[in-house]
């Protein structure tokens, strides 16, 4: 049984790790602080747990994360840069579903992140943790940076596209729409019910902390400068990301759909829809599956892929459980299994 | 591994007991019918299946539905009626999710159904499926009722207060409240997203068919006539059933909490919520728990009992599989251990 | 014209009072005061109103305050308390949206809002602005209690059949659901999208500030004492108040629809449904119609009211606009015409 | 007075009709058709109407409709291009809401819409409805075509850019989200609430309808070929219409925003917004505005422009009541003046 210790665990990131290793077979939440719940009952704060677990969220520096195989940082960004040294000193794997670790350049880090990057050793053997790209890598990772919700959903869309070369690389765009969850749990008047439900609206169009770790995974996967446009939107749900990307192939008659199927054959969270299907977010509500779907536009101008992923499964908990189940040798689906929540 | 059919596949109940069956160890789904839908994949029709199952929908009169243990019925009132009786008779059990089996007296089913009841001996051997109750009765049964999502609501809720004679039975008012998945899967203007999504409203204000279902079930467990006022509204979410139940006391100040969890300290899926706490559906979303608490009014004058339930999975479907795990002598959260998505 | 002050205008009773007061040919908004955002422009704040006004926010003590003829304070409880009287020295008449002035026993209102009610000369004079019950004490009112949402929705509920004598007072429960706009435009974890949308609760289960207020204005019609049970829930929509209402007739025979009829006669925004017909929140929705149906139960044992508003328009600003009318003299529907936004 | 008749007002354009001209002061509803519900009162339909009208539902070749002076067509492709041959010949105006006329090439129109065109010899006298490119050609029109809603969201957003010659013309990329009661109001699985909240899809992404009607009115403008993607999506809620369109500058360092100033500086409803400041549609729900704003993209590579509008309103019976004001010499904004209901 893998002893996990959760840090942050009061926020979306928190509850969904805990929802999910409810029903993993080979892990046991052990450990989950919150500086501001410290000794509180962990069912007080979720009713969904009440009288199923009697874990009480502990201080960040508790004695109880020590003898954990695992800790996950469900925590804003700053926070494991301070603590991940520690626990990983002592043989304790990390997962951080936080951005500390996300971008390798600390300067664009910091551009984008506001703050020094205080611990810029670790960026030499932190492994970006997309399963579909680094499945290898993580095997053997102690320190594993979990993907944004947005790059993982733009990532998976264009990866068959950018490793087969079918593309032209200056012209991509990606129109994202993701439910408010994304947003966090924090006490914000920008996310009140009133404020985001019968309302659409696209938010940071100027630049969202998303676009250096899309554009340089999307480099990485290409071998060279890639140019992108993303605008992130926000729609009145909860959960799912909607990502609509447009790119112009390099030979406007390849048939790309072959080239998805490939790619994806042996993964087991990417399914790729059928010529005529369109994907939509519930279909993968509560669990772990990214679905994608291409399209030529009306006038064969565009290909037009489609992804969805929920941003709290795929996009964030459920990801960094299919990442420990990697490094720690299980089955990479355990505890993923369930099928989307539909209606 | 338990074979099972489905009778009626394309609802809302249907992709339930899908779902829920897809992660359930000892029961697999051979059989799934649909008179509109014969011969097509089950994953066009639900595609949160997509590529999880290479099931196709059957004619409801199929060779596989013969071959199976159980059989659910996930139809119209009148469907189960007139097939339950084939399968009984090949030794396959029934469990039927809609209202045919539910009332013991045909003449009031007839009354509220709108036509005849074609098998009244039925009506002998079928056991009424709320756990809760009749528990040793579903061990040995072969004809299941599944309760209807407010009945197993209300029942829940007033169980220890009847049995424990608390309550004048004269005067019990439940005003309660169903998300609109509960209005099922059909194309009808009165549940467009843009008819039900920002209102809110009472319906079938005048009598409504589970009226009869849960005075019939008060009654057999107060050994007597009750009083009950009974009217569902409709709230715009996709799932949840929440019911606040009025009562008078006996005894004004009876301390009623030890009576629930007494009554409930063995039950898996029904949880006492501490004073102070008031539960919200989103609790037990998509999760087969039933959350109750109460309060006295302001004034002391009346008893208020809340309940929640999910009406697609305690309501409907997930009942339903704690009824076939009974049934089969499995453990009876077996496939229903996953706790509420939230959020 | 009319010279209006609005004191406390970032809420959402504060933009409904100038969506209303825009559409109002007699009345034009001069000052409008935030603390917070003393300067900024309104347009800024509400982008509804983009290019629609050059008003800026000032501080609540400016001048412009004092050459209205009339000021609205869209404020929390003890805000108005305070600043009222010097306003009402000047001759300038004001309407209280919040609670300061609706509870005429000072102890009462104390132990409800957990503050000294420091201004009890002034509950002396203050009218309580239900113009259906008072329309003659407002039109010469200085100072107006605008009710609360839920004690407008129930009042005028149950209106006809306490003038008339038609049912016992001891027993009326009130099980009413709102839209989470009454719950204010403050950053509160507990209203954000994620934590109301798709899920439905009870809350002040204990009790509701509104309760005395209501009990108070019951009682106040009866001549005598009521025995109320008030529970209010939240529902997943912004706007709306539906109120569902349970009492005993005297005479379980009496037809009650010609009373409501007959009360109701003559008022411009309450609307009788016809015997069959029940309301939605939606039909009152940015309107300040209250739409009201009556049903007896199934057995015939409770008359089921029920009552819908729109909490923000004559559960609030509507209402307060309403009030304004009247004391100036004014077509008491002017600005108020507008019907109800379908879908 | 102008007499208003409206041929197929059971929909969601026609209630917006009849809600717009409700507040109309120079405008009377005397006469509204539906086959269907021939006699049935109204406000037994629209609950938002009880008591505020007395109109009834009549056959479309009623008399009363002869008497107009003006009949708006809310009805599905086909049945304006019957009917409004004998109206105009009667020397009544007609304004189709519907598509029967936005197309000039009657084999393009036949293309996308299934059915042969009967009366190609209006297209010649047909003037096309948006008023910020056709007002003077509005004024002398005896038969006006109303814009669909994605083109005037998609062309007001791009009028300043493609008259101005500032952008390339073969590039144009405009991702457009529409709320759902731009489905309509007809019984259908696909648009239910269940269906369709919390999910984000695209739909009809090889091919919407409106996609002709875009490219068609762009040339107009470019008086050229452009290349258009267009791909909507459905979000959940009820009104709203997003597009976000990303174009390339031909000087990537023009500064756009005086150009928009310039181009709507005298339209009293388009708004453009300032730099840093974005628009979502629940600033102009309910209301005839429509909102821009620009936006360069992180790596100046693209411009992006974000236009809003209420698809009911702008986007359907608002903008089919301006075009009425302008056609009978009244004042353009009559009946428009009221502001986005928020929240």
């Amino acid at each position: 049984m893998i002893k996990v210790g959760i840090i942050g665990g009061t926020g979306y990131t928190g509850i969904e790790l805990l929802r999910i290793l409810h029903g993993h077979p080979n892990a046991d939440v052990v450990s989950i602080s919150s500086r501001s719940l410290d000794g509180k009952r962990v069912d007080e704060v979720f009713p969904s747990l009440k009288n199923q677990t009697d874990l009480c969220f502990s201080s960040p520096s508790a004695e109880e994360t020590k003898k954990c195989d695992v800790v996950f940082f469900a925590t804003p960004h700053g926070v494991a840069m301070e603590g991940a040294s520690e626990l990983l000193s002592e043989g304790i794997k990390v997962i951080d579903l936080g951005a500390d670790f996300r971008i390798s350049d600390n300067k664009v880090w910091s551009e984008w992140y506001g703050m020094d990057h205080t611990k810029t050793d670790l960026l030499k053997e932190v492994v970006y943790g997309l399963p579909e790209n680094y499945r290898d890598e993580i095997k053997s990772a102690n320190l594993v940076a979990n993907p944004g919700c947005y790059p993982t959903s733009v990532q998976l869309a264009l990866k068959p596209l950018i490793e087969n070369e079918l593309i032209h690389l200056d012209n991509i765009i990606a129109d994202c729409k993701s439910g408010v969850s994304g947003a966090g749990r924090g006490a914000n008047q920008a996310t009140l019910l009133c404020e985001t439900s019968e309302t659409f609206k696209a938010y940071a169009v100027g630049g969202h902390r998303h676009y250096p770790e899309i554009k340089q995974e999307l480099e990485n996967m290409a071998g060279q400068k890639v140019g992108l446009t993303f605008i992130p939107h926000l729609t009145p749900m909860i959960r799912g990301i909607h990502s609509t990307i447009y790119v112009d192939l390099i030979d406007k008659n390849t048939d790309v759909l072959p080239y998805f199927l490939k790619t994806y054959s042996n993964e087991p969270f990417v399914t790729i829809l059928s010529e005529g299907e369109f994907p939509e977010t519930r279909s993968v509500k509560s669990s772990n599956f990214c679905q994608i779907a291409i399209q030529k536009s009306a006038d064969n101008e565009k290909l037009v892929i489609m992804s969805v992923i929920d941003n709290l499964v795929k996009g964030a908990s459920g990801q960094a459980v299919q990442n420990m189940n990697i490094m720690f040798g299980l089955e990479e689906t355990m505890g993923l299994e369930s099928i989307g929540l539909l209606p």
